[in-house]
């Protein structure tokens, strides 16, 4: 028995879906990728090439699709999305979630993303999309997403219940509820957990934590970070300068900060001063490396330099 | 209106509450800290001398001064926990999660925590924390908590939420509910969501998800953090060789690693051999520094050396 239930990436899975795509065979491609985690279908698709990445993802059930386009390297994503139908990308992007979708679209060039905007049908979506585009990219705007479970604070139990039957398709993670007044500013938050353990009449101002932690919305991504980790928070609610609840982050995007921040961290102390990988060209990879190149040859032209101020008194010996 | 709800640790204050501990003002000490967060308590004990910090926490409420203690810095605790009472530091213990439990242990010396053990009066937490300390630090077992929520594939949901009600005290945060057989091997997951919506006579058979990804307990930390990040979990069951659910491991723990490994290579990649931080004296970051220094000594030398090779030659002009 595998105590640990990944998918193995093996090369000779690899070859048997090359061959597959090649023979057409959507059968064998869609039963031996079913209830394959999506994080594990974006790795693979990272190893095709961009026509066989696309023949897959469009074999697939459209949110299996979405999700898969989520998890995709940038670098694979940049290389396929100018490849797909433009109503292709919108009808994805209505499955993801609204950060999820804000992030693709921002791959775009301002032209195809007016165009991808305005074949999306979803209206609510579309609008949190397009606020969520408002913010710059390294802020807990830019970072929140507009999906999370709201409750006034007048609710009973079983009206908040309701809530989350209702948003239960949009919201995979709930978390935390968020409690708010009429004016949609944040007072405090409920955990699910309270939630499960109080009686159905229980008015939700009679349970909630008044103590619950904020970010603002312009806040840096690399404080926010700071603030998850020393509170230890798994979601933490984004409020407006009058304290409105406009979003949400959760600690897996957060985990990706920290991941990012400190890879940038150690690249720069490298001397490397773009972002590089294994894959790149040796060009890319010597530009990159320009910096340090260059102080190399500074210091070597100082030292002949001195030489050649000491060449007098060595002439002696 | 203040947007970020977030303790403010001013100079001003930091003053007033040393003043009310020279003092011995009780009422205002515990005053003030009612209701702020334990991390911003920590962040102000470790502003404190050691004397100080004791003094506070033997005032504050039993369950409070534990879960200071868990936050407060490791440079803190191992100047505190010396000073502490024997039965003082076991009655803490046992209102900590296993795994904090079991770190605060392993900062005592061997005699010492014979004795802290043997003060230990929760005989289910005692053989919790003596068997996570079975585990190497930097192991998925080192770093998991016997707190969870498991159910009987055959429970309802009336009884996974009579042991979510049984558990409630232990277990903070639920995230998922594991689901075992009868061997307590681990089969899947349910989700809190799920449970709240699911009709209180649905079996737990009938609704848990198959697709629960596990790791095993000897798991190196930092493969843990690599795989609740490629598959954005915020908490993860640890199972032995036999497949037997032995705990779980919570984002909040694995930010943390991702942090301290990340700080890590930056030091090792300034060429830093330790962990230092601005207290140190300077005797302890010029040591620290040594391998960078000594290369600098030996280039040195080696410029030297190559400019006396080249002596004749230098010497004709």
């Amino acid at each position: 028995m595998e105590p640990i239930k990944q998918f193995e990436l093996s090369k000779e899975y690899l070859e048997s879906l090359r061959l597959g795509i090649e023979g057409e065979d959507i059968d064998f491609i869609r039963e031996s990728l079913d209830g394959v985690n999506v994080a594990d279908i974006a790795a693979l698709l990272d190893e095709l090439s961009m026509q066989e990445s696309i023949y897959v993802l469009r074999l697939l059930e459209k949110q299996f699709s979405a999700d898969i386009l989520i998890e995709l390297d940038e670098d694979t994503l940049v290389k396929v999305l100018p490849e797909l139908e433009i109503p292709e990308v919108a009808s994805w992007i209505e499955l993801m979630d609204s950060d999820d979708g804000a992030d693709i679209l921002s791959l775009f060039g301002e032209r195809e993303r007016e165009e991808v905007i305005a074949e999306i049908q979803d209206r609510v979506k579309l609008e949190q999309i397009l606020e969520l585009l408002r913010y710059e990219e390294d802020t807990a705007g830019g970072i929140m997403a507009k999906e999370f479970i709201r409750a006034n604070k007048n609710w009973n139990v079983i009206q908040t219940i309701n809530e989350i039957r209702r948003q239960a398709e949009n919201v995979e993670k709930i978390y935390s509820i968020y409690v708010v007044n009429n004016r949609q500013q944040l007072l405090g938050r409920v955990s699910l957990k309270k939630i499960i353990l109080a009686a159905s009449e229980t008015r939700i101002e009679d349970i909630y934590d008044e103590e619950v932690i904020s970010v603002p919305v312009h806040m840096d991504q690399e404080e926010v970070a700071s603030v998850m980790r020393k509170y230890d928070l798994e979601s933490v609610p984004v409020v407006n300068a009058k304290n409105k609840l406009v979003g949400r982050i959760t600690v897996d995007d957060i985990l990706d900060v920290v991941q990012e921040e400190a890879d940038e961290d150690i690249q720069a102390m490298a001397g490397v001063s773009a972002d590089i990988e294994e894959s790149d060209s040796v060009f890319t990879i010597s530009k990159a490396r320009l910096p340090w190149l260059l102080i190399g040859v500074i210091g070597g032209l100082m030292g002949a330099k001195i030489i050649g101020f000491f060449e007098d008194g060595l002439s002696k010996y």
